[in-house]
């Protein structure tokens, strides 16, 4: 396997303001990091690939939610509970471990036998009492050799406290796609009632991680790039799988690895429908678009055990680093889990309709309210108010419906404070449609990991020892750089134009002020990954001249300047080749 | 002054999901919103023009920084004591109300004698005893008429803890600026050690806000898209306000508006360096290139008691909409106020090198360590010891050294729980150089209120009153809509390649395939802002002709479909104008 020197890697990410960590004149913070104008310039354009291969191309909506949500939310979709680690301390210390990192490890240095490589799959899928279990069986202690406590959930979410009461718990979202579940009913209907259709958001999730080591690979803040594809359980066939199932991938199930295309591993049932198959084609294709090494890539179905709570099925890409496989892609099968928790938690219908073969005649409930008192009451929550309401399913209606001498039927609503009684009665109606809770798929990216692993498999030294990164053009923070051997007063309306041309093109575009030689101009800029540089000469005077220098042959040629700025943009538009 | 119907551009907003409250189905957190697909795509574009006007033609330096941060930077920085609002409280019910807002209203109700006016301009800038004083003064009644308590003091910021001890004190941020500070040196050093220079920031940003009312005017959680110009305090000229001078802006000072040039704005000292007049005009510029209506616009000076606790001299670009005049930008001089605070706090230099005109000698401390020992001790956490102390001022190593008999000069460092002990001795040095913290000029924009100004301005009702926005292209959310009369077979290869042309143009293309009237469609369209949409109708089978309606006339051409594309895309681009 290919060889990272992550220590060399790491000073140059650090040296070149790729990366900083977060408020590092305080002695920084673990787990969290900053991004300097290379490390952006490289995610930026990684997202925007990302937005064109998925959204643009498959007409996703794209909607963008807010990184705080209420407690009712997270409670609903099984956070609250479910989104945790399992933690032991070191009970002379008090120091902190997590179990599966500290009893894996241990493990790794027993002999191998059979019974211990068991375990040691286990690990990752273990609850509190097989940790503890466990660590009884092999005796383990803490890394200083003391006694380990009993093995403790610990909620890995971010809380805070939202108004002056403080009584109102929020979370930093721990993924991106509750904030879409939440909105599903809009997108539906802003989709015009048709499914499948896919929503997609760029946006941070957290993660209080107790122990970030891994740099960028495990951190506290994190950018996900999600997509929800929403589709009817029976229907999980896609139109496009034929344009994916010829692409070879490396499969990594319980069994063992091959390498196959899609559509033999489809054939199999390797893999289970074909919009799992879809998106884990075009997440290859999208990976090794950006520069990622396809020997370094592979998809490892997760074992039963290891599933998030709410995944049905789940595929990792996991890319080859120094840090061994890391997971950057999960693509998984949620089923109608979070659609389902969430229409009973908030009691609004989150289905979708579809049509019946046969229309039936149904009695649905009907709610009434006296809306002049309430709108008066209430104001500005008053629509909140309603669509609440008129969310409502059939089935919590007849479930909460109360009568009494006064009053015939009346449902108590409680809202902002008020109880609030609206007026029921049943009413016939003819309907043509069933309501059905659709599926979902769900391809999520993390984006800081892939661009980590882009970044080492991008990285080489030359023979000479100097390092590069061969960036693609399209994934370096900087297109070209501008510079000359020495000053003359001529160069300069000559480098302004050449940078306004390219600019305007949409190319960033660097003018090297330095005071320094040209090879070390070549090797700073190399070090940043800028894959052309123009340089001015004193021979420019009498020949109207220019260099041009491609960063990996590290070949020249001469060109006239007029031309040179077309002729760099032919190269980066990858219109013309170099040599 | 124009009129705005508020409540019919939030019913179009949230009908046609520009935006929603977040969590809706669970009655929604007030002050919260998610953007659905058309109010993100505005969002984006704005934020693309945005780049293009500031970052790309300044080649700023823009960072990202984490949306947390500990307690100790935001200590330093004066937001844990100053960035609070002030509260009271009804003493019967317990409800809580803005002191601000409260006593400004009751004032405004009084009959207007010199001294009210007077009070009620000063409420913004009064601390908890003046509120007090003001609420006694005049008898001012909780809105249920009942007794207030005294004023305090209410913390705006989100706190969180971090780690599994929970005593770890985080916020989140309540500017995007603080983390372009925290890495003022690493900025210093890309740009090659050169001043002036500018960093650029997008990003969230959060404010705890008591009862936010005014929809996207007021929130808990917002985009700020700001820049930190780093610049000499005696050095603000600015080599580009020559390109603003003419621009013509409406000024409002605390004697009256006036409307003039910046270039006399400037003569007269009512602006008081080139380079916050600089911003002044870049900002009008791109506000009206947006699409705000340059008669709703104007720039106005913060009262010296109004001021933040760290400016020194503030503009704000306001904005006309239905909520009255709204700060959408700050343009303040912050001096050296927030570098020398973290530098004092974080005892880490934070100065840039001024050269001086004649050399001189100076003794300097110089600090050793056994790095064997302590590289071995902290691992990778070593390289962050090394830059923290690095980064110690010799004013911080004089006031802090020590010496006992054993050992003659040394420093003690707390880091990471350990107390390290570094050896000093002092060296003579020639310096050629003076040490300063340079000042920071900061536009900082407010991306959701733009939005919203932006939504506002381009709303308008036809005769029929049919709503449409007259988003310019370059900011509506699609671009151009195809759609046609009856669906016919032949249409669909045509609109794959007309979609597939104008998309691999950058455009945002969007097929109707809604079975309604074209009438509809168009309206549908119009609420979007699309402003063009293709249709075709069953002459097309005769003549393969299509026709192109432009949104604001409504006027319609027909052309050749081999054409339509190209012909689109000139008006867009602005190559062509729709007569």
């Amino acid at each position: 396997m290919k060889k990272f020197d992550q220590q060399q890697i790491d000073q140059i990410l650090k040296k070149r303001f790729f990366i900083a960590q977060s408020a590092h004149i305080y002695g920084g913070v673990s787990g969290l990091y900053d991004l300097g104008p290379p490390g952006l310039s490289v995610k930026t354009n990684i997202l925007t690939l990302w937005r064109k291969h998925f959204v643009l191309e498959e007409d996703m909506l794209e909607i963008e939610t807010t990184t705080m949500l209420p407690y009712d939310v997270l409670k609903a979709s099984g956070h609250v509970d479910k989104f945790c680690d399992i933690l032991v301390f070191d009970e002379v210390t008090g120091d902190c471990f997590r179990a599966d990192h500290l009893v894996s490890d241990a493990l790794e240095k027993l002999p191998s036998t059979e019974g211990i490589t068991e375990d040691l799959q286990r690990v990752d899928c273990m609850g509190c009492q097989e940790i503890d279990e466990v660590i009884l069986k092999y005796n383990i202690k803490s890394i200083l050799g003391n006694k380990l406590s009993k093995s403790q959930q610990f909620n890995l979410m971010f809380g805070t406290q939202i108004g002056y009461k403080g009584d109102q718990t929020m979370f930093l979202r721990p993924e991106t796609a509750q904030g879409q579940f939440l909105n599903f009913k809009k997108l539906y209907e802003y989709n015009n009632g048709k499914l499948p259709f896919a929503s997609a958001s760029i946006g941070k999730a957290y993660r209080n991680e107790i122990s970030p080591r891994s740099g960028l690979i495990r951190v506290r803040e994190f950018d996900q790039a999600e997509i929800e594809h929403f589709v009817l359980a029976e229907e999980k066939d896609h139109p496009k799988f034929g344009t994916v199932k010829e692409v070879k991938l490396k499969f990594i199930k319980e069994v063992g690895t091959e390498e196959i295309t899609l559509g033999e591993a489809l054939e199999r049932k390797i893999v289970c429908n074909e919009t799992i198959g879809y998106y884990i084609g075009r997440t290859a294709l999208f990976l090794i678009d950006l520069g990622i090494d396809r020997e370094l890539l592979r998809f490892r179905q997760h074992k039963k055990e290891e599933m998030a709570h709410y995944a049905k099925d789940c595929w990792d890409a996991e890319i080859y680093t120094s840090y061994g496989w890391i997971e950057c892609v999960g693509i998984a099968d949620r089923s109608c889990y979070d659609l389902k928790c969430h229409e009973g938690a908030s009691k609004v219908d989150l289905r979708c309709k579809k049509k019946l073969s046969h229309p039936k005649e149904v009695e649905e409930w009907v709610l009434k309210l006296d809306k002049k008192e309430w709108g008066a009451k209430l104001r500005n929550r008053f629509s909140a108010l309603m669509e609440m309401v008129n969310g409502f399913t059939q089935e919590y209606i007849e479930q909460n419906i109360s009568s009494s001498e006064e009053k015939k039927n009346y449902l108590n609503v409680k809202f902002d404070g008020h109880v609030i009684s609206f007026e029921c009665s049943k009413v016939k109606n003819k309907v043509f449609v069933e309501n059905i809770i659709p599926d979902v798929i769900e391809p999520s990216f993390g984006v800081g990991r892939i661009l980590y692993a882009l970044l080492e498999h991008s990285f080489y030294l030359r023979e000479d020892l100097r390092p590069v990164f061969k960036f693609k053009p399209v994934i370096a923070p900087i297109q070209c750089a501008i510079g000359y051997l020495i000053h003359f007063n001529e160069f300069d309306e000559h480098i302004l134009k050449i940078k306004r041309f390219l600019t305007d093109n949409g190319l960033v575009v660097h003018v090297n002020e330095r005071s320094c030689s040209i090879g070390r101009k070549y090797s700073s800029c190399d070090e940043l990954g800028i894959p052309f540089f123009i340089t001015f000469d004193p021979d420019f005077l009498k020949d109207n001249m220019v260099t041009i220098r491609e960063r990996d042959s590290m070949q020249q040629i001469r060109v006239e300047v007029e031309k040179c700025s077309s002729i760099v943009l032919e190269y980066i538009k990858g219109l013309s080749k170099w040599n």
